[in-house]
């Protein structure tokens, strides 16, 4: 992965949201904000801004620059040249809401009583990702983008993002996504949130809620690389053949487990862990095509993602699916691409086969760069053909 | 799962092993013991045994009857007419050595210090398991078996029992197993030791490792089950429609993992399953074709499955892998067939298709029946062309 910083239009800040910013369940949150970077520059047209939603525990860093030239976790995919070129492209990367690299989220002190809010945090939905990352938007002066681009938990994202703000991306990228969870992934991931949040509920002292993160994130990883992959790289590779009873590990497949797991727990907030989990699995695209009830929150019953997909506005959609993806399976994103055409949306459905699996967007930058450079290359030439664009055109 | 008791000859007993009880690896047991269940009656040709090997956590109770006529967890396929049939076959099950229901495993008082064993039980491998079984069939005054079947980790023992004791099972069946576990099985199985053991070694309360059991047991469920059955079953179900922030479940499939958790955590000793877990990642079929190095164990640079299929002496075998299995993928199953095949024993190899994966072969009994029947019915037919049985025939 290169860590060149690439030009020094790039930017890193804080965008404080409105206030109070209200939630989609009733929440409210007083001096919000969200950590937002961006690379290349916006054209004077203001109509190539690209808008990234990220996966679960991913920051606004996605890419080195200079202010920052540690590395970013798209740093293949952006820059000079690469897919998202940022000599063509003004690249948008926003830091989740609810997590805890610089946006608002449970780690962050609560201004009306100065302590974190922990497991306080307002009730928060994938919806409430996408209003605050919109408000970013708006915040850039973008009125419209030329795309949304989401990779796992931001490829929910971007479908709540279409569904609240239509008009305002004209492309739409799902890669790894879903329209909502399978019972698989729910039950993945509320055992991770059982694990974390059964310790952080009961007061744990930290060492025990970070060996429960440790324990969630690997359970997170086996579901995230594919069979394939372990087996080509670890086998049945021992740490030393045939150890006796260890108190550490037999396999050297055990200990880059360990190395990743301490190395998130590091990192990630256990809340904001919580939080954006639960928000992943109560995600359901279904329920913008649903009438609201006399409760006013949608239920499951009412889900209808025919219905969600007829109120988009998107020119063009581009769905991204990997065969390996144990935890998106490549049917759920077939089934996107499949709903998202019947209901009138142009869109490209692209599966791809790698045993990185549902981590395949962050290492397999030969596959995606060319499915992403072309289709975004295809909305800017459309771009070139519209009134506005063409005169900005006729200028150049 | 009908629990009618077959006919009263079927037998629970605990059978002394040779004491003391030698281990692979050089520990030993005094006074170690198994527990046994047989169904049906040894012929006067002592001709008609079939022995089991079972999964990690299964009792030598595979069938009810009349002592016991709570439910076998191998009902389905044996008494009177099933594919096991108590009128033709006389079926032998043995709890694992290392387990807790019957059979001297950690739980177990250590006669030498009046102590439970717990973290102090010896290092145990599959071949233990192995050799304990072979040692009940030795006390029941068997010398040669029909066949031995092994279902998981049974699928393992099955072919460590052929590899010790070579020309003592006249067939092999191994369903669902492996010649060794790949990474990710590895991967799977050491995330859940180190749940358990890391409390358990830290002398943790018995709530504490309890659960770290239903974690573990949860992390277990997630990969014997396909993702499909989970999607059929549960799908997007949710205990109340979008349950505001719950210190309990958001939706059904979590009350169903926390149903079987429990279950297993209230049966199931804690330092059982640490040992017999590690147990199925260091087993390696492939070691038993190895030449000793130096320090007497075998490494696994040397391991060959090939070498090790040689020294089998099998008049044939089955095997039988699930397609939907994530945690002995079916093509570890189709490399067994081949590798048996290619070192000249007589195999066959059935794939079947289910949605319950690794489980299938407890559900699936209209799946398994045909197969195992078939299968055990041309055993015995050859037996009859042998002039021993064939002698017995014509006294019939």
């Amino acid at each position: 992965m290169s860590a060149t910083p690439p030009e020094s239009a790039s930017t890193a800040r804080r965008i404080a949201l409105p206030s109070p910013f209200r939630l989609t369940t009733g929440g409210e949150l007083v001096g919000a904000e969200v950590a937002v970077e961006t690379y290349g520059e916006l054209s004077a047209a203001r109509d190539n801004a690209i808008l990234i939603f990220t996966g679960l525990s991913a920051s606004a860093h996605a890419a080195a620059h200079a202010a920052d030239p540690s590395p970013g976790w798209w740093d293949s995919m952006i820059g000079p040249g690469r897919a998202l070129d940022t000599d063509r492209y003004f690249v948008v990367a926003v830091n989740s809401l609810g997590s805890c690299f610089g946006s608002t989220g449970p780690a962050s002190l609560d201004p009306r009583s100065n302590q974190r809010y922990g497991g306080n945090f307002p009730e928060m939905r994938v919806e409430d990702i996408a209003r605050a990352s919109q408000a970013a938007v708006d915040s850039l002066g973008i009125e419209t983008l030329l795309a949304a681009i989401g990779c796992s938990l931001g490829g929910m994202t971007v479908l709540a993002h279409a569904a609240l703000f239509p008009g305002r991306a004209r492309g739409l990228v799902s890669i790894s996504g879903a329209m909502a969870a399978n019972a698989a992934a729910i039950a993945t991931r509320s055992l991770q949130r059982e694990m974390v949040g059964s310790l952080l509920k009961a007061g744990a002292d930290r060492p025990l809620v970070e060996q429960a993160m440790r324990w969630a994130r690997k359970v997170g990883i086996l579901s995230y690389v594919g069979t394939d992959l372990l087996e080509q790289r670890f086998g049945r590779a021992q740490t030393e053949p045939y150890a006796g009873r260890g108190s550490g590990t037999d396999f050297e497949v055990e200990s880059w487990l360990e190395h990743l797991a301490q190395k998130f727990v590091k990192q990630f907030d256990p809340w904001s862990y919580w939080t954006i989990s639960r928000a992943m699995d109560l995600f359901d695209f279904g329920a913008f095509g649903a009438a609201p009830s006399a409760d006013g929150l949608q239920h499951r019953a009412d889900s209808d993602t025919a219905a969600a997909a007829r109120t988009l506005d998107v020119e063009r959609a581009l769905v991204i699916g990997v065969r390996e993806d144990l935890l998106f399976p490549v049917e759920q994103q077939r089934e996107m691409g499949q709903v998202l055409g019947e209901a009138g949306v142009e869109c490209e459905y692209v599966e791809l086969s790698s045993p990185y699996g549902h981590d395949a967007f962050l290492t397999e930058s030969a596959l995606f760069t060319p499915v992403l450079a072309e289709y975004l290359g295809n909305l800017t030439n459309r771009s070139v053909q519209r009134p506005v664009s063409a005169s900005s055109s006729i200028n150049a």
